[in-house]
């Protein structure tokens, strides 16, 4: 089972519109409505690879019932910790051109006792069934900025191999607890100071790992992915291909990344299938969805080749 | 009792943004959730000036017990009929400065049955407790287009005074059954068709009386509002206000006229009443309520003369 946990999910609504322009009443064609959020995308891509997954985080409210319900449909064995209050939404505004429109939600405030909750639900009933776990997104208000790091320690604890996503400074408090794999994008990566703000994405790599990652991995969207274990690097070429949505692919790589991992690959094939599932993702209107076809063809046109680091 | 009854309720998330800009992502500091929908906004207008009131219509699945509880907590008596679904959200996006985003959600579909159950709660419980009736938004797909003369009709079969707001084909089904007083705006009573495009306010109004309306009210935004009954013509003005958001101030006017017919007025003073409630709203940033003081001052600067019909 690969577990995927993030505090903070949302759902996300993607109004698709004939026409994008400000000051004016928008009527969209449709409105697709979908559990969202890092954890939730990756369990998504993870599960459309062939992975079993659970997925796990805090959710708030009649909109939080909605997201277990929904995440439930798709087979996502969600299993959340409730609080009071409202999950937020993630409102995206797409003309199908080009034209985006992304509005990110703050968080509703959660009381720290709901991070407790969920660390105790990961210790006693989640991690004991998982194999892997994928720690991502970003944190509540009031979850306590040492929120991953503490994630990261229980799966410690528990004998689990994690994998953290997440930026700012829950990403710099998430790496003192030292997580197995960092996956970050080169300019979260640059942006949380690991690096200087011009550094290349191989010594951000490098950093990451410094700074307490086993593994350390930068995406920089189409110019492909580097990795670093502080022995050796590694850089991703993806293919070309014609992005309809790039939304939610990072998150389509982080999945791809561990379903070959449970599946016993080294790190090379996993990021070569990581790239793979990211690329296929983007390829799609539907953030966060794999299309298991499309990514054993594009899987043959991913290079990884070793770099100095 | 003041009952506004909406088939079509939404969910009205407004986000503040430091600035608005397409193709970028936005973090709102603050996101304001309330209930609404034109017959939600009318009854919150209603009851800032004092009334008491009931609101009514269709909700479905989360969505909808969240906005029936919110309704709750404002004090607007909610009484729902319950649907399969989830209510829509109407999004806004404001960046405080006059620009703005507004993303209308089509509904989710709703069974005819939703339609019936609705106009037997209104003839068995609501409408024998209710003195005014406001009929108010759209009509929900799967409502049937004659939605709102059924509403009337059960107004009517139960004795009780009724006003419509409505637009489009609903509109022009609505008028068929007779309601007592039409609300639009010139924008919807040219729309649909009910005057020539290029008719006067005062021409729409005189029209919707010929089609079925026994008095019409057509508002033109800072322009003023005219009537007709028919037999007379009048011309409301407006004072000069600093617009700060205009959205909700039609149903603030239906309100304040509720309110004033509530209380005895006659037209003319229920149009006054109706026009500064409408003032009243959009100088304030919050859609749908009205500060009864304001309401009180700019009622003296408003001005109801007869026109020629």
């Amino acid at each position: 089972v690969i577990l995927t946990v993030g505090p903070n999910p949302a759902i996300d609504r993607t109004a698709v519109v004939p026409r994008l322009a400000l000051d004016a009443v928008i009527r969209p064609d449709r409105v697709i409505i979908q559990p969202g959020g890092k954890a939730l995308n990756v369990a998504r891509a993870a599960r459309s690879l062939g992975a079993i997954v659970t997925t796990s985080g805090i959710v708030a409210g009649h909109a939080g019932h909605w997201l277990v319900e929904a995440a439930a449909a798709e087979g996502l064995d969600p299993r959340f910790v409730a609080t009071d209050g409202e999950t937020r939404t993630t409102y995206v505004v797409t003309d199908g051109r080009g034209r985006l429109l992304m509005v990110y939600e703050p968080s509703t405030p959660v009381p720290t006792v709901a991070l407790d909750e969920l660390v105790g639900l990961l210790s006693a009933e989640l991690l004991p069934a998982a194999s892997r776990v994928a720690l991502a997104g970003s944190l509540p208000v009031g979850a306590g900025v040492d929120g991953f790091a503490r994630l990261v320690e229980a799966c410690h604890t528990a004998g689990r191999w994690c994998l953290l996503d997440t930026s700012g400074d829950g990403l710099l408090a998430g790496l003192l607890a030292r997580p197995d794999v960092v996956k970050v994008t080169l300019d979260e990566g640059r942006g949380a100071g690991i690096a200087a703000g011009t550094a290349r994405a191989i010594d951000v790599a490098r950093a990451l790992v410094e700074r307490g990652a086993a593994t350390a991995i930068v995406t920089d969207g189409e110019r492909g992915a580097w990795a670093s274990d502080g022995h050796s690097g590694w850089r991703v070429r993806v293919p070309r291909i014609a992005t309809a949505n790039p939304v939610g692919s990072g998150d389509a790589f982080t999945g791809g990344l561990l379903v070959a991992i449970e599946a016993g690959r080294g790190l090379e094939d996993a990021l070569a299938s990581a790239a793979a599932a990211g690329a296929a993702n983007a390829e799609t209107r539907a953030a966060g969805s794999v299309d298991p076809e499309r990514h054993a063809q594009l899987l043959a046109e991913v290079s990884v080749e070793r770099v100095a680091y």
